[in-house]
């Protein structure tokens, strides 16, 4: 069966999770501050394939973490994203007016809106971690505010942001340009993963394996990312398509060619997989989101 | 003797410690990164009053806790305030050119590189809360990230600056504009006296006083910065001026007069003092403080 059949229940399921809680902790006060929850429920309810959340739970499901501990994670990851994808848009940066198929924020609901939606989705994120009420041990929740906060701050997202605006003026090579994949798209990822063993409380052996499967999976799905972008169309994947060659930035397709850029992305699929070979069926799903990756077409 | 100068000292103090952190902190990468790192550095380091360090270390001494402790909080509070003020100064924002007497970020290191360094401060400041090398206890480092995060997201900070967003096509009245405060500027320093009690581990009704002195300075505070709105000089202030009252905003100048504003401050300041009273001279900083709130020039 096509991965991307097999996986579309998981998909359906989060999304309506994802949801379902977003709606929960979002509901809009009848004052000024209530055009702020719109604009967070904007983009947060509704979109997007919610890869990240899936990890999240697939990881937690390795080491049997009860599942709306799983969720409350999931949802803290999903803010990150979508604060990224808020202030990414905005036109000083990628200047987007199209994500997930409908006008971006700052189109919706003007840049001073959109910029302060995504502060405060961020805020939002470690505010669900560190919630004493989720009865989460106290260890744990610091633990995963610490390693989210990496993963999105200056030696993560954030930092590969500032090499991805540095590459509109410089053409970086391909170790330059794995690397900035690796923080911009990847330090999260591997974060989806590192939350299910953080909260599995499993060992370093395991860690290990489940890091080797979200490096290769990240930089799998970027390489998937440009290579739609070639050939994708945007009314399927909801967004502008060619911006990266338009901006005369490197690519993995301008790098190394469509047809080796299709085979580097499958041959990192295989080696995700390959890092997962400790695991039974419990791992299965993360399996399916591999082949995933690089089957999609959005 | 005049408030400010007592204080000088301890201004001094506090301002080189922060520095000296934030320069450990961020050492610039020799990579495409240190862009990045550079304009955080460019903001956080040798500037502003430190006012908020300042609350946190004196809410500690009450109560004997470390000082390696309160500064490490310290540093996350100034992080939180610096990226609020980066984005709070773009030009979709206030659209500042000058900040604490330089040009603001955007301004030297352009737009797209002003909303990575405030996210980047964003996610810091979590990351130095919740760091298990700081050997602060797991618990209080989850409540100082919880406090911390809800001090500075939607239902704080965010709020308050997405209320001030909509002060500008609506005439907030007293109690409104109030409220903003609390939100916009009063959250953050309630936070900065509650690390102090939550670190030093102290009953609620410690907290109470503590929180009641923080509402009230707080206030004070904010009325004081309406008041050097209209009387101040940019030269003093290293900011533009009469910018409220230039965008129509109400302020509590303009909601009070400015007779009865001062008034209002000193009032509240009193009274600031008046939730001390159960504590001694282990007290007399926050004491000082609140008298410097209402003297200061800048």
């Amino acid at each position: 069966m096509h991965a991307s059949l097999s996986l579309k229940p998981a998909l359906d399921a989060i999304g309506n999770a994802i949801d379902q809680r977003f709606d929960r902790l979002l509901p809009v006060p009848d004052d000024p501050r209530g055009r702020l929850y719109e604009a967070m429920r904007y983009c947060a309810i509704g979109g997007g394939k919610r890869m990240r959340p899936l990890l999240v739970v697939a990881a937690c499901d390795l080491f049997h973490v009860d599942k709306e501990r799983a969720l409350r994670v999931a949802i803290a990851v999903e803010c990150i994203h979508c604060y990224s994808l808020i202030h990414d848009d905005l036109p000083c940066m990628d200047d987007d007016d199209m994500r997930r198929g409908k006008p971006t924020l700052h189109k919706e609901y003007g840049e001073a809106a959109a910029v302060l939606a995504g502060d405060a989705l961020h805020a939002l994120a470690f505010e669900v971690l560190a919630d004493e009420a989720t009865h989460e041990d106290p260890f744990v929740r610091s633990e995963l505010v610490f390693e989210l906060a990496r993963a999105s701050g200056p030696v993560g997202m954030a930092g590969g942001q500032m090499m991805d605006l540095v590459a509109e003026s410089e053409v970086f090579d391909l170790p330059t340009t794995t690397r900035l994949q690796q923080l911009k798209t990847g330090a999260l990822i591997s974060f989806c993963l590192e939350a299910g063993a953080i909260m599995g409380r499993v060992g370093d052996s395991q860690r290990k394996r489940l890091r080797g499967y979200a490096k290769d999976l990240g930089l799998a799905f970027q390489i998937a990312d440009d290579v739609l972008d070639v050939e994708g169309d945007s009314a399927r994947t909801g967004k502008a398509v060619r911006k990266d060659e338009e901006a005369g930035k490197a690519t993995f397709v301008s790098l190394l060619g469509l047809d080796r850029a299709k085979q580097q992305a499958e041959m990192l699929i295989d080696q995700a997989i390959g890092h997962l070979n400790g695991f039974g069926q419990e791992a299965d799903l993360l399996r399916a989101i591999a082949r995933f990756a690089i089957e999609r077409d959005r």
